[in-house]
Formats: C-alpha cells, sequence, structure tokens
C-alpha cells in the first residue's frame, strides 16, 4: 500500500509544478487518506514539489498524541510530527523555514477563520488558494480503489441476497425491521457499516425518493423500494433495487419495466468521452418518452468512492466528460405520488471497453 | 416545537443587535437545526435582528427540492425559499434588497471559497465574520434538548442492562460481537443509531483509550471496557463502563477504585462558577496523588448535544467556566499498557444545585 500512496503523491507533485506552486498543505482528512492510508481523525499534510529522495524539504505528516502508534503503521513511509493542532503546525515549519514559498491551500475545505490562523504561524509564505487539486485525481479510481469498491458492492450483493432467500422481504415485516437486516447482513460480509442511512420504502412510501425507514409495515402488492450500500475500507457502495410483494399489477409491471430500460440506457451512455449530462438524457429521454419525464425527479447518478456523493455529477447540470477509471451510479427513478415508486441502481467503473458493473444483483422484477 | 425554536431566534436576535449586525446568515446545518427543527441536508437560513411581526425584512428559510414537504412540516412558521444553492440564495436576496446591511456570516464554517461566492451574490451588503454566535447559544441546553439526551442516555443505560442480564458478556465472544450487541439493543430502545463508533476493548485493547472494536476474544480475567452512546432527536449520549470478567484481581480492583473516586471528584466539581481547567484538575489531582497522573492522557471530559464533542472542553487547556444549563461528559481513566485499563464515563446536566445524571448505569465493580 505504501507504493500505491507513493504513487498518487508524485501524480500531485506533478499538478504542484504545473501550478508552479512549491508545496500542498492537505487538511481535508479524506484526500490525506488518499495521499497517505491515515485513518484517523485529526491530521494535516505537507507535500513538496520538490521533495525527493536527500531533498531538503521532504513531505510531512503531522497528527496529535492519540494517533502515535497507528500513524507509525499507517504511514511508515513519511517524517512525522505529533502535534494537536496539526495544520497549525505545519504551517509553522513554513513560516520557520525562512518562507517565500508559494504553498496550496484547500480553499474549498479551509473555513475564512482556518486560513487566517494557517497565515498567521506561516511568517512570510504565500499562502495560495488550490482547490481540487486532490480532488482532481480521486475523480480516476486506480486498482487498490475499484478493489475495496468491488467488496463494499459485494457485500450489499450478498446482505440481499440472503435476505430474499431467508424470507426476509414478507407482508407484516416493518420498513425499519428490513433496514436493519440488511445492514446486520452487510456487517457479515465485512462492511464496517452502511454508507448512508438505509431507506426501506413499501407501498406509497416507494414514490418518496429519499424516504427515510418507518414503522410502517410491508402489504401485500406493494412496491419495496431499497437503497443501500456498504463501507469497506473507507469506499462506498450504493445499490437500489426495487421489488413487488406477491403479484406484480399491470402499473407496477409498467414503470418498473420503464425504469428498467432507462437504467440500461443510461449505463449503455457510460462511455469514455461522453458529456456527462448526455448520459443524463439517455435515460431521461427513455422515461420522457413514455410521458412520465415529469415524474423523474432528480440526477441520474454521481460519482462514488470515499465519499458517497463524490464527482463527476450525471445530471442535467452536470459538466464535463466521462472518463477511465471513473466509478459512477446509474440510478433512474419514476415516482407516482400517492401510489408508488421504483428507482433502479447500480454502482459500475468506467472502462475504455464497457463499464465493468460492481452491483451483481440481478435487475428482473422480483415478485417475492 | 415551534415556540422552543422561536425562542432560540429570539435570543439570537438579541445578540445581533449587541454586535450591530442587521443580520445574520446561518449555514451550518446543525445551528439551523437548533434554530429552526429542520433535519435536512441542504439549508440556509437568514436571520434578521429587526424581524417583527409585519417588519419588511422576515427571516427565512431556504432548502431545495427535495425536502419541500419536510420543510413544510418542520418549518411551518417561516417564509421558505426553495432553491438548491440554499446559501447562494439567500445571498441573492441580501443584494437584491439593494444593499448596505452588515450581516454576519459563520466564518468558523464558511470556506474560503464559499465566502467568495456569497459576496458575489450580495451585492452591496457587508459580509461580516460573526463565529459562534449560535453554538454560544447551544452552550446552555433548554429542557427540550436535556429531555432529548435523557432519552438519549436511557437508551444507552438499557442496553447495556439487558446485554449483561442476557449474558452478552462472557469469554469466548468478540469485542465486535459484543459492541454490535449494544448498537442493535440501543436501537430496540429508541435510538436512531449509535452516537459515535461504539468502543469495546478487552484485556490488554482497554489499555488503548480509543481502541477500536477487533475479532479479539474476550477471556476470564479481562478487563471489557465499553464506551458508546445513542443519538436521539439529534441529541448524542455518552457513557463508559468497563467490568471484569470473572473475579476481579487486585491490581484490577485497585485502578478500577482509584478511577471510580477520581471520577466521583470530577462530577463533585461540575458546579457553576467553576473555571472548567478546576474541574479537570479536581480528578486529575486523585489520579496524581496514587502515582498513576502519566496513566490519564486525555482531557476529563467536553460538551455534548447536537454534536457528540462540542464545548466546553473541560481539559487542562480550557478556557471558561461552568454555566447552569450546560451538559458535559466526566471521563477519567488509568491506562496500563500491555495490561488494562479503566474509564468511567457519565453524561451530566449542569443545576444550579448539583449536577443532574443522566447515564443512570451504576458504577460499583461489575463482575460478570
Amino acid at each position: 500500500m505504501s507504493d500505491t500512496h507513493a504513487h498518487r503523491r508524485d501524480a500531485l507533485r506533478g499538478h504542484l509544478r504545473e501550478q508552479e506552486l512549491d508545496a500542498i498543505l492537505v487538511t481535508d482528512l479524506l484526500n490525506i487518506r488518499y495521499l497517505t492510508g491515515f485513518t484517523g481523525s485529526n491530521a494535516a499534510l505537507l507535500v513538496h514539489a520538490a521533495d525527493e529522495p536527500g531533498a531538503e524539504r521532504r513531505t510531512v505528516f503531522c497528527t496529535d498524541g492519540r494517533y502515535l502508534t497507528q500513524a507509525e503503521a499507517q504511514v511508515p513511509d513519511l517524517e512525522r510530527v505529533i502535534d494537536r493542532a496539526s495544520d497549525l503546525a505545519l504551517a509553522k515549519r513554513l513560516g520557520e523555514a525562512g518562507g517565500g514559498d508559494r504553498v496550496g491551500f484547500e480553499s474549498q475545505h479551509v473555513t475564512v477563520d482556518g486560513r487566517d490562523a494557517l497565515a498567521g504561524e506561516a511568517g512570510s509564505t504565500e499562502l495560495v488558494r488550490a482547490p481540487g487539486l486532490v480532488e482532481a485525481l480521486r475523480l480516476i479510481k486506480d486498482e487498490t480503489e475499484v478493489d475495496a469498491l468491488r467488496m463494499a458492492c459485494a457485500a450489499a450483493d450478498r446482505a440481499l441476497a440472503e435476505l430474499v432467500e431467508h424470507g426476509g422481504l414478507r407482508p407484516g415485516r416493518t420498513e425499519l425491521e428490513v433496514a436493519r437486516e440488511l445492514e446486520a447482513r452487510m456487517l457479515d460480509h465485512g462492511a464496517a457499516g452502511p454508507s448512508f442511512d438505509t431507506i426501506v420504502a413499501t407501498g406509497a412510501n416507494s414514490a418518496v425518493p429519499h424516504h427515510r425507514p418507518t414503522d410502517a409495515v410491508l402489504a401485500a402488492g406493494d412496491f419495496v423500494k431499497m437503497d443501500f450500500g456498504a463501507l469497506v475500507d473507507g469506499y462506498h457502495s450504493d445499490m437500489t433495487r426495487t421489488v413487488v410483494l406477491g403479484k406484480a399489477a399491470d402499473w407496477q409491471r409498467e414503470i418498473y419495466e420503464l425504469v428498467r430500460a432507462a437504467q440500461a440506457a443510461g449505463r449503455a451512455a457510460v462511455q469514455v468521452g461522453t458529456e456527462v449530462r448526455e448520459v443524463d438524457a439517455a435515460a431521461r429521454q427513455v422515461i420522457a418518452d413514455a410521458g412520465h419525464g415529469e415524474r423523474f425527479l432528480h440526477g441520474l447518478g454521481h460519482g462514488v468512492g470515499l465519499e458517497i456523493h463524490e464527482a463527476p455529477a450525471l445530471s442535467q447540470r452536470g459538466d464535463g466528460r466521462i472518463a477511465d477509471g471513473m466509478a459512477v451510479t446509474v440510478e433512474p427513478g419514476v415516482y407516482l405520488p400517492g401510489q408508488g415508486g421504483v428507482r433502479i441502481e447500480d454502482t459500475l467503473v468506467v472502462r475504455s471497453s464497457a463499464p465493468e458493473l460492481l452491483t451483481l444483483t440481478a435487475k428482473e422484477l422480483v415478485e417475492v
């Protein structure tokens, strides 16, 4: 793993040189995890553009005394400083080094008060806004990351398969019971936790896109919509399936098959070089053509990785193009207020050929 | 509940007038929840100092379309704007109102890039740093908040009582199994979730202050340290108990009783008007007098409420005095590396007489 993190820091140094920065002070904990593997709750990282073996200014990592042992284990390859005010401690080193350097800071994460505190320690160092440099790297997943996503998706797949197999979806149970069973089964399959608050929505509740599970009781004939994911090694999976309890009515079959067709169209559009808004449009058009355009209320999908929602946004307002190695969700839905709704969602990784599906649960209409 | 929130906003308006601010743009979601009751994931709130029935500039709340119905239910008493970029939408209203007002923003939460974006919309409005105004109110809990904390503490108390009663603490189980059972039982008693990652640490692991539960197996003679809490209505409980599996050895009894005495001394020092660092010192002195001063590695406690860690810090570096209505933890520990450790922690509310204990599980040494 050290090699993986060193490689990521090398890539970051390339961007520093392009932007004529001498260094960057990384303070966002997810970005620090990405660059070092450190998983604690307090850290800062100073990456010098010119860091080379033997160079005067080497990359330095800071955390507090609680994480002394953990930092030795997780960040063995970097100089480590122990200080409670980790970001200020590294800013102070910049000040003591004589200053004059152009040093980037994460202006999309550092608060107005936090920036002033850094400047107070950094002496004559020029603090330069450098938003999104690490996020730009995180946009393209390496195989270590895809492995973690694959395990997270597998934990969710297995949890749902077992839930169905053991009769966990049946009239009389509550949404909360189903949600808790899904979450417990994901833990059994190696998840550190759910990757977000599990959604289980039955009957008319399934028409609410982000319904929170309640004591509502599952009844024969209901749509049951489940949107859930697992967290493995810091990476998030995200999957939605909608089933029918018992025999599907015609209207249910109709909107289910419509959403399934839209989701397939969306997945097919996830191709290297395609504008993200075109991916959204490919799925949206299928739903609009069926006269339900007004019932698809949200974007088609989003990037997923160390955060459950990250770039790119696959939506009508999204910017940019699909690139090899992005991990995204594709999740169209049609929601009929007071009646019921369907969403079908996969997590997938963009490949130069076709996207690789990570959530493997089948998408045929299931009548349980 | 609307009255409670209106009362809190009144108190905030008093602070705005003191600071000669015409308004404050609140963007921190916990502060918005405190002031309105809204629990969604996107919102902004503009509170005018001069807001009165019939006044020209009334308090206005903004969220996005996903929360249209929820906002109607949770924030019925305020003007509501629906806009995805909620903070920018309210800044824009300031700009359109002609500007010239002095409007505070939460400079401890707003990022450097975020402040620029607000300024870009706010026209000639003067954006003024106003850190911590709502947090200063949140420091003193009202009875609605104490009720939520009491329920959260009760859920944790009951979970632990049932765990012990049903033989859940026994040799052969793993730390992870115990942690998951505690969390599941808290859910059974009304928790929306654990209030932080549950700590269960057995044997030598109990000497690690913030050990994460593993597959380590509980063995006869072990200390088992459990630090956990429940989340109810957004409020966090926090409790630690340490038990012995079987008959306690002399060294175990000795450090247990030492920590228990230190914890009692700390609780007794939680009096209105006492410096927070004196509260820390009262417990710390007991441990130092027994020659274990070096083994108490962290602060004595912290405020607790909508966040699991909030002001005040009861520590050697803490500032300020104990005030009526604060909710704090008292949690000294002694940790013998490689051998075992004890921490005992309660959540309590400061009252003008004696503090009110919210975590009610007994603190006598339990040999299970």
